[in-house]
C-alpha cells in the first residue's frame, strides 16, 4: 500500500473532521480543540504553532498528524496527535506519519518530540506504538483527563 | 503588611510588564508570551482560558499569579506562573497568590493544579516553594527549555 504525505491545506479541513470522527478516539471536545487547532495551524504554514501533515493512500487522506514547537523552548517540539482512519488501522500509516514528522523536526532544528496520551487500559495500543518508536515515559499526572484517566508524558530525543 | 487580591483588568497591563521586567525571571520570549496570555485572559474573565489576580500592597499591584482550566480535562488547572517584584520577595506575596489561586480553582470544580518549572539551579527557590505548598513532581523532561535545563511537572492534589 503505498502511502504519500503531503501538507494539509484549508480544503481538507472536511476530511480532517470526517477522520476525527471515524477514528472514535477524541470526544466532541477534542474534536472541537482539534479542528481550532487545524484553523490555526493552516495559516500559519509550518512555521506556525501548528504544522499538519496528511496521509494518502489512493488518493484518499486517510490519516494526518499534528506537531509544532513549543513555545519558550529552544528545540523542543510536541506531537500532537496522529489520527488514522480504522480502515488503514495495522497498515503502517500511522508509523509512516510520526516518522515524517520526527524528520520535519529534526530538519527545522528540533532535538526532541514530547507527547501526552491518556493512562487508560484502552489507549495499550497507543503506549506500544509510541515505546517502538523510542519513546520514553517521562512523566504520569494521577487523574488529569478525568479520574482514573491518567496523562502519561513521553519524550523522544531525536 | 496587608496584601489584598483582586482580580486584574485591562488596564493594569502596565504595571503587569512592570513586574515581569523587574522579577528578571522572564526571558523577552516568556514576557512577550505572559503578555499575550494577559491580554487574552482579561478578555475572557474568569470563566476564559486564563484567570489573572493581582495582590496589591498599599494600593501598588506587586504581585499576580495566572493559572486557568486545562482543556480537555475534566478537573483539571493549570498555574501558568506567579510573578512578584523584588522588593516583595520573602514577604508571603507569592504565598498569598498561590493559596488564593488554589481557593479558586476549588470554588470553580477543580480537583488539581498542574505547574511546569525549570529544572536549572537558580530555580532551587521555586522548587522549595511548591514542595512545601504540598506539590509533588510527577515528571520531568530532559533538557526541555535548552540543553541543561529540564522541565519539571508538578502537580497538587486540592
Amino acid at each position: 500500500m503505498g502511502v504519500a504525505i503531503r501538507e494539509l491545506v484549508r480544503e481538507d479541513r472536511p476530511a480532517v473532521h470526517g477522520l476525527l470522527d471515524a477514528s472514535g478516539a477524541f470526544t466532541a471536545e477534542e474534536m472541537q480543540v482539534a479542528l481550532e487547532v487545524f484553523d490555526e495551524g493552516v495559516d500559519g504554514g509550518t512555521d506556525g504553532p501548528y504544522a499538519h501533515f496528511g496521509a494518502e493512500v489512493e488518493g484518499i487522506v486517510c490519516g494526518y498528524v499534528a506537531f509544532g514547537r513549543t513555545p519558550m523552548t529552544e528545540a523542543t517540539w510536541h506531537l500532537y496527535w496522529i489520527c488514522t482512519h480504522p480502515r488503514v488501522w495495522r497498515s503502517g500509516v500511522g508509523r509512516a506519519l510520526q516518522q515524517y514528522a520526527e524528520e520535519f523536526v529534526r530538519k527545522h532544528g528540533g532535538r526532541s518530540l514530547v507527547l501526552e496520551t491518556s493512562g487508560q487500559p484502552g489507549y495499550a495500543r497507543v503506549h506500544k506504538f509510541y515505546r517502538q518508536a523510542g519513546y520514553e515515559e517521562v512523566g504520569r499526572i494521577r487523574d488529569y483527563y478525568k479520574r482514573g484517566d491518567d496523562c502519561v508524558l513521553y519524550c523522544k530525543v531525536l
